[in-house]
């Protein structure tokens, strides 16, 4: 070791540095047991709570992805299986498939968790996967979810109630979008009021289409550069595209300095799908 | 097999994720053809049907694909025409020669299917291609097809007849040029009637180039990042400038805040020109 | 010494040439020189007629170009030659170099034809060379040529005057500078009268400039992402400086959404020009 | 040596030459040491004087970068180490973690010293090890600490006392946010009265925050294209988000052109957490 | 010797045409001898006058760069200072550090020259140097000097007089900043007297940091895509900020359309410079 680190402090620091910009820690299996129970992700409940914040990233294949065989890719894609399990106490992790579809992209994540910082790590270790070293980052998306702050029981109750009372009656959805959203200065400088007259026309809009397209929010301003992240699913994209077409036409899109740029779509992988999938 | 991952949703789950993110899934052919009489594709109806999805992907030549052989280059086409084959069923491929006057691209597909994941599939399929692995993707961009929701027969009986009787009688169309369209918040925001006003006008404007020029419109807000794709044929490049200079000069015009961004400008490729194309 | 290369004028045009790609297809000279009567490019007609289309294809070495010997580069020059001898009944190519001016580029193509899909065929071809394979498009611009629309001799007979017995009385020029223009919404919805006001006074701009600069006008309206292409060439660039500092402070300029973006200015190489640099 | 150099001039000009666009300039350490006392960089003082600079340098990981074993990387980081150690008489630097986070980035260094040529001096060090091989610059942000020029002592006492009184009591912060700022013309023209009402709507909106999250602003008008780089620390980014939102509600945000483009967060990598996560 | 070339013409033609699309042309030391008197740069006078082009072109390294050994990057060194020195009759050539301080850029030229195809000479053979083959080029701006046309002797005697008296007093400036500027339509169609208010109004603030700031301007308006290129030297970046503070609260702000984007800040590597940073 070279003399100049020899002190004690310098002697930490230097190791902590190198875990930091580097490998995969390797958590003992027991110690992470241990907060197992405490942090436990409950879908369904990390799907509905505020405080829970979401990550998206967007993946392309690196060329040499393509020059792989099967059983390479097999192997490898087990491997993220395995990092996805080991790190579930911490992190929900979705895949959507957009090659073809999304643009440039290939797939993205969409992660939930707790605490920002562990899907650092998730994705951290990712990277150090075969399959991370075969992709390219294209775009991450940070967010964080709240209680509905315009439409509430108290202030709008029959709007609230025809909300609360939309069910989702589709097939299961097959397709995801995600919209970040900006809004202008002037949108923001409005009055609560002014503001709630408008949601409440956006709500409307949107009522009619609960039926066949789920929705869901994420706060961004601060985290990255949209105010919002929307993320809806979907099996029927006509009825998707008549919603955004009467979402474009209500006075709130005066208010848009982003909405889209880019819009993400992609199929859906939930393990039912993929079950489905195979079973063709 | 690893341990971790002995249960048996797990290995459902692993062996689904192997197959989405990954190769070429082998759908056995019988089971294929089964479906096949239902959604087989008739070229004349897919093109005039609504609710029809229409995916245009705009692909560059890397570095190597100039390194092989004609016959190398022969045999993989083969290969792409053969999955083309394979697809039909489910979806309708045409293919644009760019090169030279697209920008940085050399070919687009524009593919057609009443199921845009079935375009995913196909389009996941050819990158797998020996093609498909030499090529960047550049640009995509997702629409459906509608019915005229402006001229209708019973709102503007004379224009819609005036539309309907214009009929194409120029040469077999040489050229194709897609331009994305989207339009501002105040244009959404105007009412129906306003707006019908001013499509009247565009209608007015088109009607004397319907003898020369082929029009085609796809509805994209909230599938990509415009609101249309609008798609010409012609083989009067010159009538075709005069006509997009007719349209920039009307009143909706004030209302685009994308017009092209890119414009793509390619040569049509169909199975008789290719043919042709061989033979010389 | 090839026979194909040995009178005088093809050495002249030979001279003036240099270009691009090509092929494997080697189509047999008898076919070519039947259509060669009907199609044959007079350089002096084809720079002042109207109906010409105007390719202008930016291209910039890749890292490789420089590796290559000094026989090498020759010997792949002197393809390109054949090249542009091959298809000179079809399409007139000149080259410019903006190496070191033109931001990232190396150099530009402009290539004018009767027929868009020649000017695809040479450049498709030109890909296939060796200097070809060693190139990255960088930009493409298409244009139409067209007769004047503002100052007609009937309509400003005197101004019209101005315009025609304006000459050109500078050296050689030395500099093209390539600025497409692209105008607001605005602007095409002002009536004839008004734009020809406007335009009256652009040309009274130009006027005092034509001793020193040559112009030339390219319609691009629906084939690029651009309305018009302003071709110049000059040999006293403060003139030219003076000139668009001119046009900026006319109401046109207001106008204007896109002017430049980029401004590609190159030396060019005519045949002569490259007999001095030799003698130098 | 070549003849044409041999002067002495010369020869000093070109060996200073290659000194600049090369390689590690070995200082002897003794001279350095002379000079230690007088530079001498007390964090606390340095982060908290003005007429510091602030260098922001955003990095991304090299394909290669993961090819790497563990020892080589621990080797590559203890070179950086012994780097920063060196250079800590003239430059202070703190390393953030953004993988995952933000955008297409890895990590970034904060970099403060006195002289602004001194942290070019260690980033172009940085640059020959090995990490710095490894790595892609893909921005950089340069600021320089001022006095309070709003809200003073004189101006508005009971706003100053709050502003000072105000103490961070929230855990050791996680994370840091980074938010480029550039205002509008609208903005500087604007009487200082005028702003200065503005601000402190601005601070007002700011104070409840000041527990939760840390602040930190740097000037930049001229030194590139931003004119604030504003610098947050928190481990509360649901505050953060809260902050933000309250930020763009105030009239001050009319006049933003550039509020983020990119907003980079990271995790804060001080020596002390480092022990922590090695600790886990 | 290719026996398709064997003609004398048809041999020096191609030859010439290889040396324009490429290498080294290598001119007898002699016959530039003769022109040298002619020509000769002097800086002073090459740096005061009128008529005189820059042209700023931005490198990077390529990460091949930072693999070479010392001598092989002592030896590349050499054969640009040979270069420059070859060139010294027709271009100027001043190189500034942007290393870890100007975004993406490692370093600039900045070459002056009363023939602009001088520069793209210079700038061609540096890229067939083994320096120039470790380099992308970022971004070039080229421009061109010209009397002042706005604060005269005639028309504004105090403020020319207080313009010219102004002496720079500071230390051997350490720094340069380059800032492009592009004006809007409006500011070009105010009167000349409207215009000469606002400059009057932008001389005055600057007149006060002309002790501690050099500045230098070009006039760039149809040459690329800016209207002038500001250079700036200085030890005092605070002075600076403060100086570009002041610039952008006058009215003539408001008629920017770009002001910087980017901003390029590097050190001055002036000869007498490199021998301080040698001795150190």
């Amino acid at each position: 070791m070279n003399q100049f680190l020899a002190g004690g402090f310098l002697r930490n620091l230097l190791a902590g540095m190198v875990a930091v910009v580097m490998a995969v820690v390797m958590v003992p299996v027991t110690a992470q047991d241990q907060k197992a129970e405490a942090l436990k992700m409950d879908r369904s409940k990390i799907l509905s709570q505020p405080g829970v914040f979401g990550v998206f990233t967007t993946y392309k294949w690196l060329p040499e992805w393509y020059e792989l065989s099967l059983s390479e890719r097999m192997d490898y894609v087990s491997r993220v299986m395995e990092l996805i399990k080991k790190h579930e106490d911490s992190v929900l992790v979705d895949v959507y498939l957009t090659a073809g579809l999304g643009g440039r992209s290939d797939f993205f994540f969409r992660i939930h968790s707790l605490e920002l910082a562990k899907v650092q790590t998730f994705l951290r270790e990712f990277r150090q996967t075969a399959i991370g070293k075969h992709v390219e980052v294209l775009d991450t998306l940070i967010g964080v979810t709240k209680p509905l702050n315009y439409i509430t029981k108290e202030r709008l109750p029959e709007l609230y109630a025809g909300l609360v009372s939309a069910t989702y009656t589709g097939d299961i959805p097959r397709y995801a979008i995600v919209i970040p959203v900006k809004k202008s200065a002037e949108w923001w400088n409005l009055s609560f009021d002014q503001r709630l007259v408008e949601m409440k026309v956006h709500t409307l809009s949107t009522l009619e289409y609960m039926g066949s397209i789920k929705r869901k929010l994420y706060h961004s301003t601060g985290l990255d550069d949209a105010d919002f992240i929307t993320y809806f699913e979907t099996s029927d994209l006509i009825a998707f595209n008549n919603l955004l077409t009467s979402l474009a036409s209500i006075p709130e899109n005066k208010y848009h300095v982003r909405w889209g740029d880019p819009i993400t779509l992609g199929t859906i992988l939930g393990p039912e799908k993929i079950v489905r999938v195979l079973a063709e």
